[in-house]
């Protein structure tokens, strides 16, 4: 079953293995007449690489893209847009004892089970490394919504049961420094409690363990009529994108969970002008209504687990199916917490969904 | 664009407006041999109905489905299964003066906004009067799992902030007691909390008021190998389905977003030996590991925010784009909690969730 | 797998078997404010319709449409349009002794295998009967299409060795009057070769027998732009849509096979002015190049093997495997020529293509 | 909107201009287990490959494939496979004076239509260059026929009026020795024939013109039940299959248009026992009823235009309009007759609409 590709009219299709020779991703879809160079997305990556900071994996991989097809004097044709990034840091020997023990937490005994083979060498094509082509793709997304004046917007939102929860309306007109500040900060956290946060990471760290941590992400100036009813809601198709992210184990949009406990006369979000539009006085639903854009800031929260790898000893199994010992493979790289480089993911993957939900719109009324 | 279709090779095209004449639902992709009778569907239909207690809406449709293809001598051909539920009890006078409102909490801006046209009457397409058409496919979906011995079940985890969890390790071994157990309760609740839970329901309602609540979803016995990577994760596919069902916003699998909060070491499942099989000594990941499943119990939960229509003024525009008063209309039908008509549609949706991903995983290996 | 479904935006289903309750089609995706009625639906279905002269099938069903949903004030609303007509004239009686004997010519013996059941009752899914719901699917694509100025005239080109073939030149100006000679046509030809047609027509009939035909289709006024490179050209498209017609054995469009025998030379179609705009001297190519409409009429031809039932015994197995006779049921139908039926099929096919066309081709430039 | 993907379950996406740095091919859905080599494909390549005689296109290109993703220990995964070919042979500078220039027969007018840009270097996407990643891709989906037994064979059938056909029944007990036949002769026809069709054939490139021919192809061992009912059917994927190849202009299984001049005695294939087992006395229907495999020989032919690249002046528009003079840019390639290079395309296409089938019909029946 293919199922390698996310987008209905803006498709993706990714490829590649963790420690194979490249990861790829075709975006078949895009408009033509869109100015695109490989800095455009390069700049993206930088943002999600790991090694950035002490705080996440420290492999040192380079990641540059190459723009293989769909671009004509600079612009895209209309024609799918190939891109590639070779891996270059790739050091398959520590995997190689391991290849028989099932590792807990992570996905080689189901695939194992599925597929009757499994490329274990760094989680091949269930490591998280194939999210480098979601940004990619991401970054193309994001330009187009750019050019209809759509920025979207994830930081970390707690680490732990450290919060550090943005008030939207200190940002809401200078959305350009709200990105700014989170790309300043190692954690993509732009709140003071960003320290306390790098506290709780060091401890685990420092005892080989790992903690979770809430993304927060949010688009501004969708216009309202995004979104499709029935089964292609908006947030049905975001709740899917962030489901596919290696690690995340739930979803939000609006006050989500929060909500089964709120009644209707706080949750309703009521009606108002504003500089002589409709406009809503609050946004508890998070900017859909029926699946379909309101106008308002969209406003969704993706919850991660910790990172499996850790520095301890755990149980698993031998290939004779006894109980044994299981140790992360010496010199194998380690992130405590797996959340902080899925922020430019999750950005992604909503900036994907915007751009198909763009497209699908286009044509809801004949006239 | 096509939006009112779900699965990929089990697929359901759901038609019908709240107050058209019918509710109906094409299931293309259906094996052949399956026994079936309307009298499966309408078992499944009757937990559904409005009218089934004193809690939920008044509406006091017979829901009775005509099967009108796909079947002969009661067996599916593999053909198109076409499922009509005729609309009896429709009284749409009550909604002409209001089609000019914005209803607060409704889809009717974001429709007239997309469309240009809405069809107002109880919702229109919008309504959840559609999900009986999922519940309807859901049966379908139910028998072929339980033919290959499969179970899914659906209960009232929280109405407010009252929670009423049931003990997993209680149930495991007596499933179809469970089952009864929800069934015999008028809020779908097996817990000794229900009582609780109708208070809060009790006094929502009194006060024209209305509230939110969770319902929790299992599988059982779901073999290790279904769902695809990437991004036809089930977990992705499940997230989907539930963020399509009207008034939900969220969704976790397992632990969900508690696992944020968790460390690698409590969080990751070990593998143990149980019945000379290998097994999970837990399930915090919920029953999927990379998109895929383990073999343990599938367990998700998802919120509902509180029912948007309530008994009290609202603000809201006139025609004009003035403010005005928004009263519900006059013996229009009032459900002061969605999240216990919702219990039904999410054990459905789980359902053909695991049927496409259990078509889908007929075909990953060669031999 | 889901196999019923035709289209990308604007999708149809159908379902329903040739001696079930009734027939249907489920239209998803149709643009909102496009005015439909019953009529404009039930007088396509009205040329389509068996019993309309003496020269094919005798079934004397009066096909009428109930539009069940998708309709608001006249309008299309977006929403998906259900389409039903009841099966009325049906007795079944005739196939009972049938069922174990493999017709020669019909799909029984396939859907056998490959299912393992099958509704033998007048063919079942596999009987031409299908294509009602095309052609009251086509009705709506026809609507849209007239709404942005286009025209589809599909006509009987040949039976057996007689052809009957029309000068475009003839008739480019007046489209609808030729269309009108069309339909007042009982075999749907406009050339004065039609009574030699009837005659061959007539003569197999007398000796139990059918023919073959071949059926002609053209789009008027098809916008330059329209189809999508690659897989979903727009002849790649026709050309399943006409593969998917029951008895149709081929496909051409412009020259067809003819272009096999040219120079290319004579093939190309050289660029001219007209009009004070850039035009094609000659239209070889049939309308498209690389895929893409050209802005010339778009002319494809359809061939039809002749009608499997025929009134002579004909060598069969029984079910044990052996040789034995086979006759048509008693009292059942017989339709000397299928490609005359199939001219309304061919033209209702064309135009879902070509609405779907139109909405692919939508969004291909962002500005 | 995504267009360059064919396939439901076994999926290929192809990307890459003609002039530009690679093509490639992700093929998403391949079964696990597949033992794969990158010879496997490179033999493929070299039947498509121009300059493989004197009769074909000169470009001298050395198509070598690399398999990037989707192999472990030599054998398929499960995981999407990444196949790349590098553009070596790329001179674009004949193209710069012609950009402004609408080609007679080719697409740059209607891509430049549609999308506002071209890459007009050597056709860009519109070249018959994209044909390498079909070839590439079929060549996989041929080892996975192989694997069921199943050969595809094509070759071709004509040339402008020169006929070659072969008969079936002298071959069918010995596949290899005429897939041998074929690939031996530089036309790929194994008939006596050949030496009349070289001749045609350099007649047309001695007087700069070119000219068209008909390819055959036929499938053996297909088991009864691939294809799906009424929009999947087989016939309708091939004829869709065939028309995305550039310059077919149709299709036909069996006895195709010329079924359209038969009588039903004649064209009905009747029943009869062979070895034991439920045969067919002919194969008039090309080897499928109702769209499902019949188990006997699937046999299709496709009709290719004549190049529409001619060494000939032709009459073309300026940027201004105007008409003027065209003329092939000097030293840019000549390749007479497409028809011969399409021969391995065809097989490839063939290939996998089969493998597509194949997988699609993995579940029709529950048990």
């Amino acid at each position: 079953m293919a199922s390698n590709s996310f987008g209905h009219l803006f498709k993706m299709t990714t490829w590649g293995e963790s420690h194979g020779k490249a990861m790829g991703v075709v975006i078949d879809g895009c408009p033509s007449g869109i100015f695109l160079t490989e800095q455009d997305i390069n700049q993206e990556l930088y943002w999600r690489k790991p090694g950035r900071n002490e705080l996440t994996s420290p492999r040192l991989e380079e990641d540059q893209v190459e723009i293989l097809s769909g671009l004509f004097n600079g612009q895209t044709t209309g024609a799918p847009i190939s891109l590639i990034i070779w891996n270059k840091d790739v050091n398959s020997s520590a995997y190689e004892g391991m290849h028989t023990l099932f590792r807990p937490g992570h996905a080689n005994y189901t695939y194992s089970n599925k597929y009757g083979i499994f490329d274990y060498r760094g989680g091949g094509r269930a490591s998280a490394r194939e999210t480098v082509c979601r940004v990619a793709a991401g970054a193309i997304a994001k330009k187009i919504l750019s050019d209809v004046g759509i920025s979207v917007v994830a930081y970390l939102y707690s680490i732990g049961e450290i919060e550090g929860k943005i008030e939207l309306s200190d940002h809401v007109n200078n959305v350009p420094l709200l990105q700014q500040t989170i790309r300043n900060s190692s954690l993509f956290s732009p709140s003071p409690a960003a320290e306390k946060m790098k506290g709780v990471l060091e401890e685990a760290r420092k005892e080989g363990d790992s903690v979770g941590g809430i993304v927060e992400a949010m688009a501004f100036n969708v216009p309202c009529g995004w979104g499709d009813p029935v089964y292609e809601k908006l947030e049905a198709n975001l709740a899917k994108a962030m489901l596919s992210i290696p690690a995340s184990k739930g979803f939000e949009i609006g006050e989500g969970f929060k909500a089964s406990q709120m009644r209707g006369t706080e949750h309703n979000d009521l009606f108002g002008i504003q500089n002589d539009q409709i406009s809503f006085v609050t946004n508890h639903a998070g900017g859909t209504l029926g699946g379909i854009s309101t106008g308002e800031p969209i406003i969704i929260k993706v919850p991660f687990k910790p990172t499996s790898s850790i520095n301890k000893v755990q149980t698993s199994l031998n290939e004779k199916g006894e109980i044994c010992d299981y140790r992360l493979p010496t010199g194998s790289r380690h992130d405590p917490c797996v959340a902080i480089r899925a922020v430019p993911v999750v950005e992604a993957m909503m900036a994907l969904v915007l751009v198909d939900a763009f497209l699908m719109s286009k044509f809801c009324q004949l006239n």
